[in-house]
């Protein structure tokens, strides 16, 4: 009964979460505004410091004022949301989509990935994630007995000043060099996280060439679809010949509507791979939340009639410019990001006191865990590390950036601006 | 290539799929309303049709207005909603309640118990639940890779007309014999869906001393506290000596407040079922919906002064009245629930014929199934069969129940009541 006597961990926790960095300490915690000081501009997470439109939440109070819309939506998701997805998406994938078996809801795109992998992976099965890949990936395929496998995005090799995050180029080789027998799924995130590439439809094509070659699924995680800059062409691999029937797109009402903490997401794809995502996500939730299913409904019935995405796009180039701006000025390379929210700053160039302060959580990790905490407390600006966004074997081509998200008013970021000024003395 | 040629299924689905009867066309599927005369009187699934409490609703509606309150949760939970959930819960338990410990807000009861599992099961660890069971837990267990392992609530042999739900008994030997090396957990429900029971102080003592002798985990799946009826009491098995450290106790707001749609849940516990419970819900859903967080803790914070819980326990209790006078009328045997709402009949006397068109879907399944679809349909009422809430083994104690619930408004159940009467013809 010796097991018995400690009783402060009498049943120890599953395995599956010594994988996949879940009990440590993540790097959304170490940069949490609650271990920052109290004025720090927060730059970090990537959310909006502005709310959803307001035609949204009016809807959400219309849904909250019915009976039904307070109560249990299909696991499906409320066929109004599926119509409204239908109508929005259906164009852009050429097809007329069928609600009931090419459309599911999900509570955020987080956990409707989440229920991709638990519909799809065996014990052991590869599923291979771009670097710098988005965080949450990595556990979610780990505890679903899933095996992650790296390929790196590769910055280019001499950048002085502003580049083109379409200059980050995935090498074909290491990509087929990536696939075995036991790969199943390959996650293309476009726009992507962090870097803001938006895949060209060439490299799509490789990739979609070698997941035919191998009979991969592919799933397209594309939650910032409606952030794409300067004209360029979003592609959605899904679209390519023969793609659709081995392709799950990913979308979500948090990023298209700035609302992160709605928790309404959606997969659309053939039905063999909804059928068996939605068997998943009934047995882990059962239903999404439905009074802001029905605002998210509202909400993409409205945007063509209001012009919303266009209207959005064009705030959000401005905020963008304020950053990029800020970082011409400081002289510093970063990616001018063609899609999503956030701007790659190269910050080997920023010189830090090797005894400065820092707190345990942040020694022993890449440089720029450092880096950002000295930037975060000197500067008053926070961001988030990106060798967080690498395995450990790819860490060093990640320690060299900071990631800085500019969902923010326009005033919040012309504010960090002002204060970037105070970083030229640390740079090399 | 050949594998290639039917595009219909190019990737398979995970195995575990297979387990647990998750692609199998569930009871709520087949008796939803669509399925249903559009007339047919909804006592199936339990869910209200009447809304939240309109004090609720505004603070839902002020939580929209406020910007943080439409972005990212913490995934341990707002802040204000763990205060409450400490306010509330923490008398009940003996406890101060840790907020940053001992308290977990999760999307919905439903996922806070996958996480639960995710966080402890390891592949083949066996978990104990007591049939009839809330058949959400079978497939969550086997998608962790645990074993269910069923023991039956035993009905009295010999029921004429009303008798207590108290009289569903464990066999303890039956436990017992049901513990083996591979145990992790026993899930005890009380109130019980769908037995109605509360189980007494007696029954959890003998589950505790066993859960202490064999270091067992226990889920005290508790989301009907609030509905306990006549002055019962509704005893926490956590509150029992030792068991504290050993218990995780579920709790819901949908139940607690008619807002089944929220998706708000919450798991209470000891660091050490909590801290591993996060780390897996953070993964699978990341954090829950922010402004129905908001408008819970509203809720919690107010239920005592407006004696929210006490009233509404008298409607509820009236509303059971209803449908018991009508069974008393009718002379079948069934439990009057001393918790939940819902009440299980004895249809074993209800003739139908056999030649009747039943559906593909209820054929070939338990008795119950054919009787629950000629009742919806030749009554107008619908209701769940009870053999889905067992294992195949023990089918045969469940398929002499129809699950009736009760959480309608009042006039709902006079009129299921009155359409009752045209039963008699077809008892025997």
């Amino acid at each position: 009964m010796s097991r018995l006597m400690d009783r402060s961990y009498l049943v120890k926790f599953s395995s599956r979460l010594e994988e996949g960095r879940a009990l440590a300490e993540d790097v959304w915690s170490i940069y949490n505004v609650a271990n920052l000081p109290a004025d720090c501009i927060n730059l970090g997470q990537g959310y909006m410091n502005f709310p959803p439109p307001v035609w949204l939440k009016k809807a959400a109070e219309e849904a909250l004022g019915v009976v039904a819309a307070n109560h249990y939506s299909h696991p499906k998701g409320r066929m109004r949301l599926r119509e409204a997805i239908k109508n929005v998406y259906g164009p852009q994938l050429n097809r007329v989509l069928d609600v009931e078996k090419e459309i599911l809801v999900t509570s955020g795109a987080n956990e409707g990935q989440y229920s991709v992998f638990t519909a799809f992976l065996e014990d052991g099965d590869e599923v291979i994630m771009f670097e710098p890949f988005f965080d949450q990936y990595l556990p979610s395929v780990t505890f679903n007995g899933g095996k992650p496998v790296y390929v790196p995005l590769h910055p280019p090799s001499n950048a002085s000043g502003k580049f083109s995050s379409d200059e980050w180029k995935i090498d074909s080789r290491e990509l087929r060099d990536a696939i075995t027998s036991r790969t199943k799924m390959i996650i293309v995130n476009t726009p992507h996280n962090p870097v803001g590439k938006v895949f060209t439809k060439a490299e799509l094509e490789m990739i979609a060439a070698l997941a035919e070659e191998h009979n991969l699924l592919v799933m397209a995680d594309e939650v910032y679809d409606c952030l794409v800059y300067d004209e360029k062409e979003h592609f959605r691999i899904a679209n390519l010949p023969g793609m659709w029937d081995r392709t799950v797109t990913v979308g979500s009402a948090g990023k298209s509507f700035a609302a992160t903490g709605w928790r309404v997401g959606w997969l659309i794809g053939p039905e063999s791979i909804i059928k068996p995502s939605l068997a998943a996500t009934t047995r882990i939730v059962f239903a999404s939340n439905s009074p802001l299913q029905e605002a998210t409904a509202a909400g993409l019935e409205q945007v063509q009639g209001r012009k919303f995405f266009q209207q959005q796009l064009a705030e959000y180039a401005e905020r963008r410019q304020v950053l990029t701006d800020c970082f011409d000025t400081l002289g510093l390379p970063y990616t001018n990001p063609e899609g999503s929210y956030f701007i790659l700053l190269d910050i080997s160039r920023v010189k830090f006191p090797d005894d400065y302060p820092f707190p345990e959580s942040v020694l022993g990790r890449g440089r720029d865990f450092r880096a950002c905490w000295f930037i975060a407390l000197e500067i008053g600006v926070s961001s988030i590390p990106v060798s967080e966004f690498y395995c450990i074997e790819h860490a060093n081509i990640g320690e060299v950036y900071a990631r800085f998200a500019f969902c923010k008013d326009v005033d919040t970021l012309r504010n960090a601006a002002e204060r970037f000024k105070k970083l030229v003395k640390y740079i090399v």
